[in-house]
């Protein structure tokens, strides 16, 4: 199965569309993890089992563990989740973006070496930037187009002129090009910010039913019903709505599994209440 | 010393505008070294060892051996250089981009673990994606701006209005954020392709003395003259002018490190007669 068909089915089969974000900082972890030289591994697939029933998808973000020299628990917990929840897909947020050549080995490091099933990239190096993952047919392709972050704005919102025609914003111009032109297997999905539903809208319209993940719910401050009501395809889904924090470190005892659970199940449900 | 002051020494005592850019593919190996299980490590000190009094900066590309499971070759290949040559700054070129809490992870990767000079970032998330690196003033910052491969073009040559005023391309609205905004400490460069001589002009017009890391010679077909003319400083210098392929992979024999230090020394010489 593909990215987007075990996406579909995650939707159906948790009746949810929470992602949550595995973004393992030691400094706020539980105290009686912090010594294991494991930490990150036990931490990160504590949440798991925790969560995997409540959520469609999982987003280690690699720079968390690059930061760490933790590349092995990053394997060790890729394969935990392929082995005991094989219908939750695993999106690597490493928001790749180089020449063809590197762009091929980039490929290799998140398909091949971390077995994940789709992988985040940035849009600034064009096309041939993008096309070596296109070798991966079955695995998703997740472009940047509007981030939720405030620095954002600085060049996705820029109008620009193509051939032209009316001006329209950078990342609409984005997400036309992945819709139209960079995307001929069908296994691209864009980021969209919950920090701006009106272009959460736009995309939408742009786009048609392709996935979007958007971040920025939880401790960025963005809307859920706002956020849901934006975005939501006409099925009610198409949408991976991202949290890490706010459900990572809901505790900060023993128990911090427990309250990461009580908050992502609150948060699939608020979710829900809006589609 | 900082990055930047470290390369300007470097651009003196060795005469040289050159970069070699560090991409180690298997694949292209010199079959002696294929089973070696620290391959990538021998190539690279080898070639770093022929080539050390003929560059101004290393350049070794992560994806490479992230893609190898190869990081603590990095790690020790970047320590092997600061030790034996330590008035050759090393960047880490990985292209980075992400919101601020993440960056600030990425930052501890380059400059913490890997003791990386300088690290390539991308500026398509905006100002708070770059803010991190800045708390680490003596290492250099080098934001993408007009790259140097055919999807290049795609975005970063679209015309952008900004307040209203006149327009200009992508590339150029990055050019002045950084000369202008997001560069407090001094500690920026950016990379401007050798394919497009036009563009590193209209660059250094906008950026004055700042230097600039100039791909797309050798393998990806710039030409030396113009890309010198085009890009130099008053003063002759104000540039890394990287190649990699062409210097790595210029013998295929147990010689490799010598042919290559030829092209590297044809290279310097080549960019030195243009000066």
């Amino acid at each position: 199965m593909s990215f987007i068909q075990n996406l579909q089915a995650a939707w159906a089969h948790n009746n949810s569309l929470l992602c949550v974000g595995l973004d393992p900082d030691l400094a706020k972890f539980p105290a009686h993890l912090r010594e294991d030289p494991d930490a990150i591994y036990q931490f990160c697939t504590a949440i798991v089992d925790a969560t995997a029933d409540l959520v469609c998808v999982f987003k280690p973000q690699i720079a968390y563990f690059a930061g760490e020299s933790a590349e092995e628990q990053l394997e060790a917990l890729i394969d935990y989740i392929h082995l005991n929840y094989p219908h939750i897909p695993v999106i690597l947020d490493a928001k790749r973006g180089d020449i063809g050549a590197t762009a091929a080995q980039y490929a290799r490091e998140a398909f091949e070496r971390y077995q994940a099933d789709a992988l985040t990239v940035n849009p600034y190096m064009g096309f041939d930037s993008i096309e070596p993952y296109l070798a991966y047919p079955d695995c998703g392709l997740i472009v940047l187009c509007r981030t939720s972050n405030p620095g954002g704005s600085d060049l996705q919102n820029l109008e620009v002129r193509v051939d032209a025609k009316e001006g329209k914003k950078l990342y609409q111009h984005v997400a036309q090009l992945v819709a139209e032109k960079w995307n001929p297997h069908g296994q691209a999905a864009l980021v969209v910010g919950a920090t701006f539903p009106q272009e959460l809208t736009d995309v939408r319209k742009l786009v048609g039913d392709m996935p979007l993940l958007v971040p920025g719910i939880g401790a960025q401050g963005g809307d859920v019903q706002a956020t849901v009501s934006a975005g939501k395809t006409v099925a009610g889904a198409g949408l991976m709505i991202s949290a890490s924090r706010s459900i990572l470190y809901a505790g900060k005892g023993e128990d911090f599994a427990e309250a990461a659970r009580k908050v992502a199940l609150a948060t699939r449900d608020e979710i829900n209440s809006h589609r």
